[in-house]
């Protein structure tokens, strides 16, 4: 059989600047992968097919349709497709949410999955997250507990019964980002390298007083300045001080719960390490090919939901 | 007299992107005012004469060497000259530390005012401020309290006995640029616009509960998202957020203090408006005139240790 022929549906991870593709088989078989880095903002509605196209053409026959699957910031680009927001709580995905969007060529049916919103207890959002999630529940549906995902925007995730009860976003990627990368510490700050011990007093001073982080931040450039410090230090200093804050702001979120990490693993390593000073052990699981399984979820849930 | 003959020195702002400088006449008396934004990174040793000579060449003498005194972060320039910290407490600025740059051109002898560092209770530096706080003390030499001086790095200085007793540098200008400009919420965010409600709801929750502000950035977001809210009162929103992160970290500067805020009027008036809140009652002083102020106090010492 060819490529073409054994290609029963296409799964694509469509974030906001990268796209993710697998190509997949009868039975959750993984056929092949694609991946691009176009960036969302720019694309009309006919940039979306365009860009989904030149990824996966090779994989599609004239003979038929190929249902294709996204989740991800793909799902706020309403000039292709309207999905709004499933309102928590709910369960990560359910097929009578899913859109469809416009597509003109004939070989491919677009289904987006949508995210989650939360009015409160804070207003929050995500995007993507709801697919890992729907992933992991896949192979741990008794899970009842807390999903710490870590990243750009990190999400603390309340489950039980297989729904996602509340919901917290936290800017604390990012933040570590635009401070190491293009604040007056930069220079302080090492790209790489690490110093337990520099990461291990700054979460502990940031959960204990949380306020003093701002004041802080300052002293990693004075410290280097003043010769007191080491960058790789002051690299894993900041990460500590940063995801200190976080802890502090969800200690409702891992007092007493159930905890379980989701991450990739250098990241889900540290982050662990938090935690467990804390006296939390936390067990770490690769998120890597979550959003992949999510989507094998979601597929079955459509076709089911179409016989 | 000519402008050349009537040029007694000339005092210089010297900041990382941007120099300010006075032509001054006897007893203080301004006679012209030129500014260049020249980035420091990539000066070296002549460049710094250079971008000097630019400025102020028109009202140069061949007949005699006019004083420049400067003063910012032209003092990390260890290419020109090599300025030492002079270590808290101590007078902010003082005759017998300032520092002869090497120059080629006989017209001119640069002196530069040095900055201020702190090793206890946190490392700490500041250059340009140092200036500032010696044009206010000119005109407030019994000023015994704590300056707040806002801006891309807040500082909050104590004062006592016309000395730098202590000293804390925030990120909180610089946080809020990176924020408002460059993250996730730049679109969440107005560019100008304000809402007094959001701002001194911000401040109050950042005071009562900082590890919060961590949890409460992302919510800008999605309240944005979701229509919950305008452009406008999240800029407000977010300046409060961290200011009151700002005033929870230096409640021991502030509670019980005599204090002054000397900033540029526009955000003078919004910590004024966060202290407010609090029950303090701080004057606000533009502190657009300290710097020439500051720079004349330290010409003045500079001319009196060579008589």
């Amino acid at each position: 059989m060819s490529l073409q022929e054994k290609t029963e549906w296409i799964a694509v991870d469509w974030g906001q600047t990268r796209q993710r593709v697998w190509v997949m088989g009868a039975g959750g078989n993984l056929l092949a992968e694609r991946s691009a880095d176009q960036g969302m903002e720019r694309l009309t509605r006919d940039g979306f097919e365009t860009t989904l196209l030149a990824m996966i053409e090779d994989f599609l026959s004239d003979a038929r349709t190929t249902p294709v699957l996204c989740s991800g910031m793909v799902g706020s680009a309403e000039d292709w497709a309207e999905v709004p927001f499933q309102a928590v709580p709910c369960a990560p995905q359910s097929a009578d949410s899913f859109v469809s969007a416009r597509t003109g060529d004939a070989r491919i049916a677009v289904t987006i999955v949508p995210g989650l919103s939360q009015t409160s207890p804070a207003p929050d959002l995500m995007r993507g997250e709801e697919t890992k999630i729907a992933g992991f529940l896949q192979s741990s549906p008794k899970f009842d507990g807390v999903l710490v995902m870590p990243g750009t925007h990190s999400k603390w995730v309340h489950i039980s019964a297989e729904e996602v009860v509340s919901f917290q976003t936290f800017l604390t990627g990012e933040l570590y980002a635009l401070l190491a990368r293009q604040s007056v510490l930069r220079n302080a700050v090492a790209i790489g390298g690490w110093d337990d011990a520099a990461f291990e007093s700054g979460v502990s001073e940031a959960i204990s007083r949380p306020e003093s982080v701002a004041a802080k931040l300052f002293s990693l450039q004075a410290e280097s300045l003043l010769a007191q410090g080491t960058p790789e230090a002051a690299r894993a200093r900041l990460s500590g001080l940063l995801i200190g804050m976080e802890l502090a702001a969800t200690r409702p979120y891992w007092l007493g719960q159930n905890l379980t990490v989701l991450a990739a693993p250098d990241i889900g390593k540290i982050y662990a390490r938090a935690l467990s000073l804390q006296g939390l052990q936390a067990p770490v699981l690769d998120s890597a090919p979550l959003v992949r399984e999510g989507l094998q979820t979601a597929y079955e849930a459509l076709t089911a939901a179409k016989d």
